[in-house]
């Protein structure tokens, strides 16, 4: 197969990390016979210093021709304290989001075995989570009208949805439980809000085509707590942007490392793929950023274009390493490895 | 002191636990020379149950001329898969809480220490946990206009704040934090929201009066990590009315037990204090239910009203049932007591 493959490694930690899964892909494309290409772009802070715009016009016109875009991170200490700057790099991320089609956002969170001792939670709450979060990705507050009234005192944001809306993220969620445990939970406010209501009543419809999958609902300040409480009771959760945002921010820590979870993000033309980690800062150039999880989005590139034998010559490496403690600083205090080095083991191993 | 106390017990194990924070608070009459006078009146399914009305008119006529008002819970199964139904019982609450202006919430989290090991997170996480969360609580999407298209296609909420609304609720979280640990954290999310940034401007202008306390911000979706990963960190937490319900009840699983937590939900002229535990209907009428979160909950009154002697013969009198193990069964499973039993050692002990 042939992939043309955008590459936009953003911000502090995002190239580091980056060039190790695209030495991952490299090695996949070796073993298995493919020709993989890699255009990179400018996103993020480094794109505002360079030309003033978050998401330059070459970026977003590289992405739209691409096959997929593997990203890194965004965004850049000197922008935090500053959310009502002008530019900011989140602009860079939302509207590539919006301008691909990128309408869900998926998470997969696991407990793994090896690392569940570094878990806030303690081991029989977490042991057997395997979730699959589909979070909304381009509509509700996020995208809504905004608004401050002219002398500052008033301001709002509109969090607005459509049947249409809802319904294509939920048809894939629920082909995901279709693969998974046959299970899905809408996460909602149907008690309070309008647009929560309209989400229980489109995937209620949505359900009948897939009879097979049990749904059950649960109010979102109810899920905050079950995710702590009993984690392994989830297999798919679905939910709108900012729910999702919160949600899936909250389970990233119950599997002991944030530095392992990859995200895809995907629509009807484009798809994207990024680990869930941020910019990570204090850590740029250090070699001490974990490249796991960029390397297992890589991985969730590769099943989204089926090649599942491929993807999962990623995972095992991952796992491998995992098991023989071949890992960066934040698994391993007594022999930690740089990030290029975990890259290379990897690598190898693929 | 004399007080008029309305008593709105409400669904499901509401009135048992209620009947106990009574017994506590005349106990404390008793020995501390009060007048404490309870009225009680319908609220939640049983008031749509009586009157077609989960606020009835006679109620919030009560509420508005009393003292105090004490909260059960509300909420019945037969209205929870139908969040649609033109009348439920939540419509009671977020009335109450308009009408009476309660535009403050605010729930105290704790770990105590013999509760610790039940805790879904580890000791070392939790230990020294002492959190105070100022929730805004008549605003935003809560409140905000709803909109559903005539074709039922497109639904909406409206989060909306102004500044009188942000500043009032911050003045109360400032002088809380002066009485604690002088820091406050600011939850929102002001890399996306018009309404956030709004926030963290009034904030930061309150913040002027208070120059003691130390300010800080955090994303939501990053709180709800914090709030797992290192709740100690935290003392005073203030934020909007949505994120407010999710990470308070996401705090409300790290003490070990929902079973103790109380809230206290004020404004300028009246003032509600409520278990934060719902009505949990499995339990009605069983004795099992735990009365603490509820006793506490009196405590939070006596102390709004500047009876801090009187607020910890309460709290210390659980802290003796907690330490004695005279406790209901889901803090002992080997020696389980009544929650009438529970209540009365505590009465006793005041
Ligand atoms: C950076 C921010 C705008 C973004 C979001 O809220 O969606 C991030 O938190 C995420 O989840 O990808
Ligand atoms: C019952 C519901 C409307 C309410 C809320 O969301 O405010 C509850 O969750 C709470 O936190 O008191």
């Amino acid at each position: 197969m042939k992939l043309d493959i955008a590459v936009l490694s953003g911000d502090g930690i995002g190239p580091e990390v980056t060039a190790q899964a695209i030495k991952a892909l490299e090695a996949v494309a070796h073993s298995f016979d493919h020709t993989f290409i890699f255009k990179e772009a400018l996103v993020g802070a480094i794109a505002i210093d360079k030309t003033g715009n978050p998401l330059p016009n070459e970026t977003l016109e590289l992405c739209v021709n691409t096959d997929a875009v593997l990203f890194g991170a965004i965004g850049d200490p000197k922008y935090d304290n500053n959310p009502s700057a002008p530019v900011r790099p989140e602009q860079g991320l939302l509207k590539l989001r919006k301008e691909l089609g990128l309408y869900t956002n998926i998470r997969p969170v696991k407990a793994y075995p090896t690392l569940i001792d570094q878990s806030p939670l303690k081991r029989d709450i977490i042991e057997g989570t395997d979730i699959s979060i589909y979070r909304e990705l381009t509509g509700g507050i996020y995208f809504g009208k905004k608004h401050l009234s002219d002398d500052g005192t008033v301001a709002s944001d509109l969090c607005e949805y459509s049947k249409m809306e809802i319904e294509r993220v939920a048809h894939l969620a629920f082909k995901a439980a279709q693969k998974r445990k046959n299970k899905l939970t809408l996460v909602d406010k149907a008690n309070v809000l309008e647009s929560s209501r309209l989400w229980r009543k489109v995937v209620t419809e949505v359900a009948q085509e897939y009879k097979d999958v049990t749904l059950d609902f649960l109010f979102v300040d109810n899920a905050a707590m079950q995710m702590i409480l009993n984690p392994s009771q989830f297999d798919v959760i679905l939910t709108e942007n900012m729910f999702g945002d919160i949600i899936s921010d909250e389970a990233s820590v119950i599997g002991g490392s944030i530095g392992l979870l990859a995200s895809a993000s995907v629509g009807d033309n484009c798809c994207m793929f990024e680990p869930i980690h941020g910019s990570y800062p204090q850590a740029t150039g250090k070699g001490i950023a974990n490249p796991i999880a960029a390397i297992l989005s890589a991985a969730m590139l590769l099943e989204h274009f089926d090649l599942v034998g491929e993807a999962n010559a990623i995972r095992d490496a991952v796992e491998k390493a995992l098991e023989l403690n071949i890992t960066t600083p934040d698994l391993n205090t007594s022999n930690p490895l740089s990030t290029e080095k975990v890259g290379d083991f990897i690598t190898d191993y693929i």
